[in-house]
């Protein structure tokens, strides 16, 4: 799988019921693509993306925070216990050729940032406005053209 | 030192001359109040604010990037080559009781972030406007103002 | 895979022909067991136990001291470049139930370490000894012998 | 103090009296060399380093591999809660130009591994033996003379 695209899908741990839709449509488009969905392994908007990667056949890579691969969620296909704290954050950055945001809080916008400075294309449903012209964010309105622009911004 | 407030000073590696002489100043505050001055080690608003804060006789850490502690700036008192790359703005978070960014770009939005997702103090000046209400950043004219507000939050 | 075992092939970048035999062994018979084949995602021994696993339909996760991905070697499914340098042995051994030491130089000696470090099982083909009385490592004499001693040692 | 050589002290978070006389001997010659002491930052010969540095005037950097600051011994001039487990033993190498090893178990032989590995100096007083003829680590008896073998090495 080493040329297929990478893809991070970073959102909040816990997530309402639509922005759980879009991203695992995310997953879901990811997977029928052939590309990896990378993400920081636990709940919400992670667990949606995974769940959507797996469903249609995808594979997925959890990188989590802690040193214990229990606390990955059920649709990881292989989780990485980094035992880095937040500091996982940039690995599910450097792992990735684009990030797709969805909503998300602090965390999610610390790994925009890291997407950012390291010039890799990020696209947001309903994630955070940095109040820069041009958005820096390519916006999506939902999880099937979130897939469409990463896949096209990394080819 | 360890019982001392370490206060993270953030911003970009190149900055402007009213950056610098505010990042100066915050150096030199957090110095004459017995803090430690944290920061990436490299150049611009950290170069400055360790000048500040070693021209006032302060201590200053510098967490950098690369493996190659020769890349810190002449005003870091200790210097630590993390070669974590970007993750290191995570560490610079860790190591810190409250952050204070002066401007900046990508990196220094990651720090901001990070900070907030860890419920540690930032104050800003002229840095990111992250659209919250209220704003999770407490905003300070110049630097002395910066670490007076910074100080009151950590104690 | 999240209820599979996962074990890390330790052992130098580059090896001699039984060496490689060895870890092309013990990938094989890793996968046999439904186990997933952790290591450093070069080359040596690193590719030749994921060869092995692959070849015999297993899943191989190859975690790059680098940022660039494609330094893995050619059998690894899914690779995440750390850009940690060489502290990615520390999550190559985070990310294991159990670690097998083929032959191999100060980096090897660096996971075995940190494996009998955080209580992990540590099993060795022709790897360093460490002059202690017990053996903390499990002396396999070829590749099948220290699959199933690793197995056994993690069920 | 960027120009001064960091030598890494590394050694048992719980040592015996004559260890701890060594470590803290270490300690002192590198301080009165100017040399700045770079370590774990926790107990044993971590602390016993740190006291006879600080004691003879010196600064200390104590890199942990918690998030908690306050973890730090007492004669720490610098902690830096790295929040990496034991990941933080490649921070310690990096960190230094050479290593001096007293004693020490598991995660001490990780350190002198990971500066092996690194093409640095390995000074050891009572430490692990790799079985490698010429012997990789430079032997002291004492700490004073420790202190010579790797000052001697870096300069």
């Amino acid at each position: 799988m080493t040329g297929a695209p990478y893809i991070a899908v970073v959102g909040p741990g816990r997530a309402d019921r639509p922005q759980l839709t879009e991203a695992e449509a995310v997953g879901r488009g990811l997977a029928e693509a052939g590309a990896v969905v990378v993400c920081g392994g636990l709940g919400g908007v992670m667990e949606a993306a995974c769940r959507g990667a797996r469903e249609a056949g995808g594979i997925t890579l959890g990188l989590l925070p802690g040193i214990d691969r229990s606390a990955a969620n059920a649709w990881v296909s292989l989780a990485v216990p980094t035992g880095l704290g937040e500091a996982r954050n940039a690995l599910v950055v450097r792992a990735a050729d684009a990030v797709i945001a969805v909503a998300g809080e602090y965390g999610t916008l610390s790994e925009i940032a890291l997407a950012l400075k390291a010039g890799k294309p990020v696209v947001g449903i309903g994630t955070w406005d940095l109040g820069r012209d041009p958005d820096p964010i390519t916006r999506a309105r939902e999880g099937a053209e979130a897939v469409a622009l990463a896949l096209a911004a990394v080819r």
